[in-house]
């Protein structure tokens, strides 16, 4: 297992070409915030637009929309319950996350399902929070799809049906292989399972255990993937540039808040790309 | 009666150990703001998240939610007069907040009945604003619980019968000790009357003396409570960073707003933490 | 005609005695923004809040609700088609301010003869922006109460008859003394008629030229006349706060915003008081 | 083929006359924002806010008033499916701004047409995004007016007919002399070809490449063209201050969101004027 250092960054944050323009930069979207959970789908949204991807397009609750607006006037809106217009933007998204907020009810089994049926194998999907839970109850079938899984420990234990006693890197990989894709398995010390090796993320920092950690983490993974061309090291660096802003702003705070992680994210990976 | 000083901060604000998660810091559950009174449960809510409790959820009216969300994302929302949600979640909680904007009308008592009985002895509930008015008007049965009351000395005077020009510390604590649990009293010095001593606040400016502080200071205990084992000292280094941030923004403000001791409150915890 | 200086400042800006609870600083209620006209009311509440009022209440169209809560949780709010609420929370207010995005339909002329029903004389009622048309359009008898009007030249014409050209200091002194009270006649050197003398203010920039500075005003005039003992100083220092703020801020910039100079209120006032 | 310097921001962006009021620096309509796009007019409202248009009104979708106002108290409100409120505050307008997420369904269609058949030769109509499209899309015919065009590659070949392969200064200049007025043609070097000349700006970087930096120029130049006498110089202006700023930015960020543009327009105009 390697341990990720800022060199995944330079690895990853290529400097942008002159001639480009926002569809250089991917089409994400993102899907879920039901109307209890709307906050982890915005810092998702938020953290996505704010890492640098070309257009955003929020699929949440309509109870979402204005205060969606009211923080991010640079996302896109839509109804998750209209199942055609789920369908055609996620369709011609580059990089789909499903999950922050979502929630586990019928109707979120419905998003949820209507995302799996839709995806194709060019499309990488970041599965996140309560879809992680859905696929693990609901035994779903995964779609064909470049799959980036976001467990934290519990999740993980329902989704590969490893306690956490048990959590190995001998087990963990020998169900990723059975999932496909990558798995980053969060905990105070993030390891991130790829078809290509293991990585150990060492950043981070205790201030970060608060609520929507994961959710910009998501947002985070669905910007760097939609811009980055290599995938794997999009995920690692999405991981990494995370946990190392967070240790940046942990040494003069003692709790660092999602969104106070999200508004560094221009300025950070200014200094590292290459 | 003790005098605080800033050392009850690093009695308190322990640095936070390596290996953690959200769970470690607690599950906050704030309830109130009606219709009219939206403001005092979002700055309440708000003060909670900033002093780094791990999980915060708002039980409000659902016109709040929108509100709420535009400001703090990091927060989880559900209706509180659901009741079946509004049990559920108080009961997951460590620490509730009861009382800031909640108003005196039946829907109101209701809520606050349905907190009461729900809390169990293993739990902090902290007593604000109008459902210390309503505990008073409706001579409401206390729950079991570790309760904290945070009156002003109007407040004060109705739950405890003593008029304010004879609300003696002898007095008090009399009444105190039939109430059960810790009283702050609010006023311009601030008195705090425990099961283990009575302290003084002399922290604090006449620049606080403005709409939502309160609320304020009761989120913020809530947030310290959860997350900090003693509940006395968790309690006393609220009240005492309160006014301490207040005293540094008094120095270039003529008035000091709620919204913006909060903002100081993860730098403030981050210097007096041991 | 006298000019104002910056000694009107610290004439009024009294510093805060250390035993002082909110109630204080008096309790404000702000009475506007329609359907259309939101903003209005938002930014007359917002610089009243700053300005260090004790509480604010603003009473608006319900479609306002929550933009206000999510920029201001300090306010209160009420429905101003509500007349048993308008009544008691004007009656409980110091200082009312009526008129920023208040409209002139039949459901404005209703909202403002409510108002005029209800203060009494020893409450401070500022007239502004609509009510102004209003009172001018449908003459309206003016209440006893402590008045300050805030035309514009236009709104002034409207009001006293006087046509812009031919607004002297005689001819608008004139028609002072029959309305009573105080007049702010805003222009680009705005000029206070009152009781006691007529004042000018050369502060002030071209940069002020902007959609909600006159709401900025207002909401400045009821936070100063909420605070500070003899009401007309309490008008000349807003006046002069106002301009005075936006030359400071016009130094590095070719607009000033209204909320601009509204964030600057705590720092202004606390380097002027005395 | 003339290339834009900083020379026509102090030849455009006057310095202030003393004697002045908010009518001297114009009123603006913004027209767009449907229930998915709403972004898209929060953005360009708040960028002619920015630049300093006297006045600012927004004709829009309902359900997007509490989130402009949320971030813009300054602007005004109204309902753009409202034909007699659309008329009357399209025909009080210097310059209207059509299209940013208008959207291309029948009611979208229909305010377009509204709009088309309210402006008159006097006024100046930044014709944008989804306006563009329906144009080309249904065969509109222009009004008469001062038409400024502010199409991307994709929506020129729309509504010139020229493949983007083909789209030479010869062909653009042959349609824009065809359609009347300005075209501003947006890529990674955007160029503007108007009656008196074309002009090509080499500012501005692939920072800039993301969602709602076109929607933030149409409201600069609406912002512009409302204040600055010479009508060719204000887009000129906006086009190289909005290029200008997002290079200042990248220098330090990875990604320019329109926002921070928006928000550095004051003081890049003061340090600018002449």
């Amino acid at each position: 297992m390697e341990t990720l250092t800022n060199e995944i960054l330079s690895q990853t944050i290529r400097i942008r070409p002159e001639e480009s323009h926002k569809g250089t930069y991917g089409r994400v979207c993102l899907v879920g915030g039901n109307d209890h959970f709307g906050g982890a789908i915005l810092m998702a949204t938020e953290a996505s637009v704010y890492s640098g991807a070309g257009l955003n397009t929020t699929l949440t609750d309509s109870s979402n929309f204005v205060s969606l607006h009211a923080r991010m006037p640079e996302a896109m809106v839509a109804d998750f319950t209209n199942h055609a217009e789920l369908t055609d933007l996620v369709s011609s998204a580059n990089t789909v996350v499903v999950g922050p907020g979502l929630g586990t009810t019928s109707q979120s089994l419905s998003v949820l399902q209507t995302v799996f049926d839709t995806v194709t194998p060019t499309q990488t999907l970041i599965i996140d929070g309560s879809a992680i839970t859905l696929v693990s109850e609901k035994s779903l079938k995964l779609p064909q799809a470049n799959l980036v899984f976001t467990p934290h420990q519990m999740e993980w234990q329902r989704l590969s049906g490893i306690k956490i006693a048990d959590q190995t890197d001998a087990a963990n990989e020998t169900v990723r292989q059975q999932l496909g894709g990558t798995v980053v398995l969060k905990s105070h010390q993030t390891k991130i399972y790829t078809p290509t090796g293991s990585y150990l993320n060492t950043a981070g920092t205790p201030a970060q255990a608060t609520g929507g950690m994961g959710d910009t983490l998501a947002g985070m993974i669905g910007g760097f993937t939609a811009q980055f061309e290599n995938q794997t090291n999009a995920v690692l660096a999405a991981v990494y540039a995370h946990s190392a802003i967070a240790d940046e702003l942990a040494k003069t705070q003692y709790v660092v808040l999602p969104t106070q992680i999200i508004h560094e994210l221009p300025r950070f990976m200014h200094d590292h790309q290459h």
